[in-house]
């Protein structure tokens, strides 16, 4: 691994953080990285007893969008994933699992940022209470049957990382080509 | 939609820009959204004639680790992403590929970033001329035979978005679940 030489905050926003290191080769090459560092996530993929997936829509600046994803939402700092999972569900949702498993985790773009998510499955649900953080707004809870949402994702109509990983992780473990296969 | 109010560049890096953006939602809310702008990416899958998946090893500063990744790299401005597909295989592998075809894509974190990612499939090689973008480098090169990868991947051995995507949407078109499943 390269020599870290120095670092410097660069931006310290609401949202992200942004780091620029600068680092020494072995080779004696010195070179910079910038990093956006805005902690890490939790992704939720609720799964109804009708074998429905629920999806939230909401505005996404960043690309001029109504987004169709799934809940999620940033783990508070004295919280661990699976918490943060169900936090964000109930708050997002306004439902609450009973039954939570851990699916995956990924980077989702580890060539300048440090994020990671962590996927959790939920299940068997009971009512809670939605609310949003701050300026964030579900505009639409959206329910899709599992296989019309591989249809979906086949069709690339699903445009986001974390739902693309986080339906075939669970489609692949328990449907075709995965223990149950 | 919320409507543009303002707009300021509050960081203009190597790698990405960093925009915040003011908004007025329709019920008069005003807030602020920070977006990392880094451009646009392709992820590409390299599947040998015995079925297995080519990898690079990279060092990755941001999350301070040695990374097994697909190829990737950023599109160019004047490229297609099936152009910019082409160009790093061969320069991050140092092989052509004659047959590419689009599998799906993706936007990595749409929270806070506009990047979208374009995956390739990649088959049928000859040999091209491997060189290295600036100072990035590949470590080394490894081959994983399809089956493995699938057993890695339910393992949680595959740590980023662009490698659980790339394989997933592969081995579901062509193997179990998808139309020749």
């Amino acid at each position: 691994m390269a020599k870290l030489l120095s670092e410097e905050l660069k931006y310290d926003g609401p949202r992200f953080k942004v780091f620029q290191r600068r680092y020494e080769r072995e080779d004696g090459l010195k070179y910079i990285r910038d990093s956006v560092e805005p902690g890490n996530a939790v992704v939720i993929l609720p799964i109804t007893d009708k074998n429905e997936v629920i999806f939230v829509k909401q505005e996404r600046e960043a690309i001029g969008k109504i987004a169709l994803e799934l809940p999620a939402g940033m783990i508070d700092a004295d919280e661990l994933p699976e918490q943060a999972a169900k936090r964000e569900l109930e708050e997002e949702v306004g439902i609450k699992a009973n039954k939570i498993e851990y699916l995956t985790e990924f980077y989702s773009s580890c060539g300048y940022t440090n994020e990671k998510l962590y996927v959790f499955l939920a299940k068997d649900f009971e009512k809670g209470k939605q609310h949003f953080d701050g300026t964030e707004e579900i505009l639409n809870i959206i329910k899709i049957p599992i296989e019309e949402c591989m249809k979906k994702l086949e069709n690339n109509e699903f445009e986001h990382a974390q739902m693309q990983i986080a339906i075939y992780t669970y489609y692949y473990r328990y449907y075709n080509g995965g223990k149950n296969g």
